[in-house]
């Protein structure tokens, strides 16, 4: 819920506290409802205010008001995956899926109207807004390799965004199936799967395969990379035939 | 090209043949060009007829011509991934890869403009066209994984399809930076990718551990899992202080 909801509708809201007031109710309603289901009158009467006021401050209408929603939550979105670069790299990136997950916990119906396609209020300004997200999300990851083992590569780049995707896909997934697993689940096996994606990488590409040596460095005995090499190990333990001589 | 682009315009053609041959044209044009700088008029000058007939086919206009040709689209996506159930999985997956990576070379502008977002054409029933296709991809993996290994698991079958949408994201990068690296190379980090996240998955869940099993023992020792372990060997040796003990 809003903290935004136990404001009085009648004390005098200065511009900007108006507008973030009437996009944290816009943003509330567009979490939880398809986007055709969301009118200028719902929001006008979540936020305790006139419906011409609404428009005054978002006179585009429901496009409008959709896309700085869009916008409002984009940034929080992106403030989910900045960390301070200390500590092993996978507990930094588990505090980051936690931000990003409960976002996505608390944002269910809207992330899935907004990422399935085919709403009627996306337009090439919504897919552009979502696809800075991500960039972004890379970018953030990418710069915590980067400050361990230097400029990244094309290939490292590239594992790095497919991972981004695949958390997406994870997402729409775990919110298709009713929030399953438990998020803690869902949170380590994307770490791992992080780990896993890096480590093949460095099979290919010399910049990966340093990233990866300093990123495992890093970790800890009984953090979850020194658990995936425990629990891998006896699923590759009978295939000695693929180690040649 | 169309090979029905040779037919001359005054054969008499049957209403399928008329129809399949308009849409082969639609497919040509829509892949290489945005969908809203395509006309109804180029596909006529393109097939050689008029424009009546072709509405007389689509009467829908631009929209539906574009969602048939979609679907042929989709059609075309779905055989791909379909491969006997003989040979190392790898074998089957990297033959799966190629037939895909040459299709996403052949539409290349109309693959990701159809992914991207925000295009005019999108529909809630264009999107499903696209599920469809990721959803079929998935299902044919799963297929081959479970012939092997019995019934899979809801982390298996997330595994899957997140690895699905790792490689659109890889195809969408691939066509922005100028179909770099070469088509054999991502098609083999791709697979590599894939093993990576079987394995890791395999760590947690005892399904897709027994499926992972199967899957390496029809492996090769000169294949590219059992290259994926040559190479990723140097890159975890300095990480003793992981395995614990």
């Amino acid at each position: 819920m809003s903290s935004s909801g136990t404001a009085p509708a009648y004390r005098r809201l200065s511009v900007d506290e108006r507008r973030s007031q009437l996009l944290s109710h816009a943003l509330d309603l567009f979490a939880h409802r398809l986007p055709e289901d969301v009118s200028l009158d719902d929001v006008a009467a979540s936020a305790g205010v006139s419906r011409p006021l609404v428009y005054r401050y978002f006179p585009g209408g429901k496009q409008q008001l959709y896309e700085a929603a869009l916008r409002s939550a984009a940034d929080r979105l992106e403030q989910c995956f900045a960390e301070p670069h200390t500590g092993p790299l996978t507990t930094r990136l588990a505090r980051a899926l936690d931000r990003y997950l409960a976002f996505v916990d608390e944002h269910d119906a809207g992330f899935m109207a907004l990422l399935q396609g085919g709403s009627v209020v996306e337009t090439s300004r919504t897919s552009a807004i979502v696809d800075e997200v991500r960039r972004d999300a890379a970018g953030q990851i990418l710069a915590h390799l980067e400050a361990a083992a230097g400029p990244g590569s094309a290939r490292l780049r590239m594992a790095v965004r497919t991972w981004i995707a695949a958390v997406e896909a994870a997402s729409l997934i775990w919110l298709d199936e009713g929030k399953q697993p438990p998020i803690s689940e869902l949170r380590d096996w994307l770490v791992h799967h992080f780990v896993a994606v890096l480590v093949a990488t460095a099979a290919s590409d010399p910049v990966t395969a340093e990233a990866a040596r300093r990123a495992l460095a890093m970790e800890e005995p009984e953090g979850p990379v020194a658990e995936l090499v425990r629990r891998v190990l006896p699923v590759v333990a009978d295939s000695e035939h693929l180690l040649g001589q």
